[in-house]
C-alpha cells in the first residue's frame, strides 16, 4: 500500500484588526474549510495563542493573525484556500504562502502545483519558485507579492525524512501500537518539554501529532510503511538543533531541511547534521516579501549494491 | 515549456522461426504500431541486421528476433505493446521487458506504471521491480517470467543525463541549429565511427539520433531546455567507457547508468566515471530470466548555495 505523505501547505496571514481568526471565526467554519479539501477534523487542543486541529490528513493551526494548514494524501488543499478567500475577501489578506513538495505518486493527485497556481492567480499576484532540481527533491513555493514585509523573527522549520530504517519502519508499522509507545520512541518529554500534545494513531498504522506551548507549535506526521516511508516535522522551534535526536530514532536514508528566516542556517547545519549525510542540493532565496528561504536535501551516499524493491504485480499499483 | 524526456521502453523478443520480424512484417505494420502510442515514424535506416525508425517521440529498432521501442513525452507505449501481442499472439513471445523511468511531470502522463502492469498481466505473467529509492532516481522494470534464458552476451547500456550545463543547454536550445552542428558538438565521428546515422532536429529545439552498424545500435534523444534538460543514450555498445567524452560535452549535474549483463560494471565505473560525481544509489538484481541489471545514479554534490528556479506563473504549468 502506497500513501503520498508529502504535504501541500498554506500559510495565510490576515489583518487581525479587520478579522481576528481566534475571536471572529467559529470552529464550525474551520470544519467547513477542512471539509473543502476532503479531509476532516479529528480533534483539537488550544491555548490563548493558538487552536491546533488534528486532521484526517495532517494539521491546521490557527493563531489570531494567521493560519497554517498542511494536508497530505490526495487532498485538495487549494480548495480550502479558495474557500477562505471567497468567504473573507482578498482585502483582509496580508500574506499568502502556498507550498507543495514534489510528490512521489503525483499521477494520483487531483491537481498539480501549476493547476493550483491558476486558482491563486484569480485572487492575488505573486511569485513562484522551484527550490531544488527537477530530478531531485524539490519544493514549489508561491507567495503573494504586495507591500507586506516579513517579521525577521518569524521563523519556520521543516524537517522531512525519507526511507527510515527497516527497524523504525517495522516498529512504527506495528498494528495496535499505542500513542504512548510512539511518544516514548520519539522521547517527546525531552524533545518538546511542557508542550501540550494531541496525537492520533491511524488504522492500520500512521501517526499524527500536534503540540503547542504558548505561541510555539510542532506537528509531526508519520507514514511508516517500508515501500514509501516518510516522516515530516514542521515547527517554529529550531528543528535543526533537534536533528541528532530525530535521526537517532528514524535513521532515514535521506532528509530535507527547509527554513524561513533561519539566518544561522549554515552554522547550525555544520553543528547538528550527522556527518554521514551529504548535501545533494543547497538552495537559497530572499523572497520579495522579506522571508529568507533555505532548502537542502541530505543523503547517505551508497556504499554497497542493494536489491531493488519488489512490486506486487497483483497489488494496488494505481499510483506508481 | 516543460517536456517529459524520460522514456518508456519495451523490448520484445520473439521466436524468429515462427515470426521473422524483418521478413514477415511489412513497414506499414510498424507505422501502425507506432501510431497506437500516439507517435509517428519520421524516417528510417536499415542494414541486413536491423531496421531503425526515428519517431516523433524517440525510436524503434527492429531485428529479426526482437524489437526495441522507446517513447518519451506523453505517449502511451503500452498500447503499442498490447497491439503487437494481440496481432501475433502470446505464443510467439520469448521475452517481454517493459520499463519506465520515474517521470518528472507524471501528473501529465496518460497512465502510470501500475496501470501499464495491469494491461501486461492480461497476457503474460511476470515480475516487477523498482530499481532505486522512491524519493530518488528510479526505474520500474517488468519482465515476462517463463522458461526463457538470457544470452549472457546480450548487453544493454543506458546513460541518462540531467541538468546539463547552462552552456550545453543554451547551445542545444539555439533555434535553427543544424544536424551537422550537433554532430560536431558530440563528435560522433570519434564516438561511433563507421555507424550510419539518421537524425532529426525538432522545432524549436530537441534532437534525436539513431545510429546502426551491423547489429549494433545507439540512440540519443536530447531535451535541451534549461528548465527540464535531459539527454538519453541507449545502446548495445559499451556506454560506460564513452562516459568521459559525453560528460565533457553535456556537463550534467546528475546522470543515471543502467546496464543489462555488464559484468565488469564496477571496474568500468571506477575507471570511467569522472571523480567529481558520487553515487547516490547502487542497485543490482539478477532477474529470473537471467539478465543481470545494475542501476546507479551519480550526482555532483553541492558546494555552494544557488538560487531557485523561477516559475512563470502566467506560463503553461499544466504538468508541474
Amino acid at each position: 500500500m502506497f500513501f503520498e505523505g508529502a504535504e501541500k501547505k498554506a500559510e495565510i496571514q490576515v489583518d487581525s484588526e479587520k478579522l481576528s481568526l481566534l475571536n471572529d471565526i467559529p470552529n464550525e467554519y474551520w470544519h467547513d474549510l477542512v471539509h473543502k479539501c476532503e479531509a476532516k477534523i479529528l480533534s483539537s487542543i488550544e491555548n490563548k495563542y493558538c487552536k491546533a486541529f488534528l486532521l484526517s490528513e495532517s494539521s491546521l493551526f490557527v493563531w489570531d493573525d494567521r493560519f497554517l494548514i498542511l494536508t497530505c494524501g490526495e487532498t485538495k488543499l487549494i480548495n480550502s484556500i479558495e474557500f477562505f478567500i471567497q468567504t473573507y475577501d482578498v482585502a483582509i489578506l496580508k500574506q499568502v504562502t502556498y507550498q507543495r513538495k514534489n510528490e512521489y505518486f503525483s499521477h494520483a493527485q487531483p491537481s498539480c502545483f501549476g493547476d493550483d497556481l491558476k486558482i491563486l492567480a484569480k485572487y492575488v499576484d505573486g511569485q513562484a519558485y522551484r527550490f531544488g532540481a527537477l530530478d531531485g527533491h524539490h519544493n514549489y513555493i508561491f507567495h503573494y507579492e504586495n507591500d507586506f514585509e516579513a517579521d525577521q523573527q518569524d521563523k519556520t522549520y521543516e524537517l522531512l525524512a525519507y526511507q527510515i530504517s527497516e527497524r523504525a519502519s517495522k516498529l512504527l508499522s506495528t498494528e495496535g501500537l499505542s500513542k504512548q509507545q510512539i511518544r516514548t520512541l520519539f522521547n517527546f518529554d525531552q524533545l518538546i518539554p511542557e508542550f501540550v500534545i494531541d496525537d492520533f494513531v491511524f488504522d492500520p498504522y500512521g501517526y499524527s501529532l500536534n503540540a503547542i506551548k504558548d505561541d510555539k507549535y510542532l506537528t509531526i506526521h508519520v507514514t511508516p510503511q517500508e515501500s514509501s516511508s516518510y516522516v515530516s516535522f514542521e515547527s517554529n522551534i529550531d528543528l535543526i538543533s533537534l536533528t541528532p535526536q530525530i535521526m537517532k530514532v528514524l535513521e532515514p536514508e535521506s532528509f530535507d531541511i527547509l527554513t524561513y528566516n533561519e539566518f544561522d542556517y549554515v552554522e547550525k547545519v555544520n553543528q547538528f547534521i550527522p556527518s554521514e549525510y551529504q548535501a545533494t542540493c543547497k538552495i537559497q532565496q530572499t523572497l520579495t516579501n522579506g522571508y529568507e528561504v533555505k532548502f537542502s536535501n541530505y543523503l547517505k551516499p551508497s556504499a554497497e549494491f542493494t536489491s531493488p524493491a519488489k512490486i506486487n504485480i497483483n497489488g494496488d499499483n494505481h499510483a506508481l
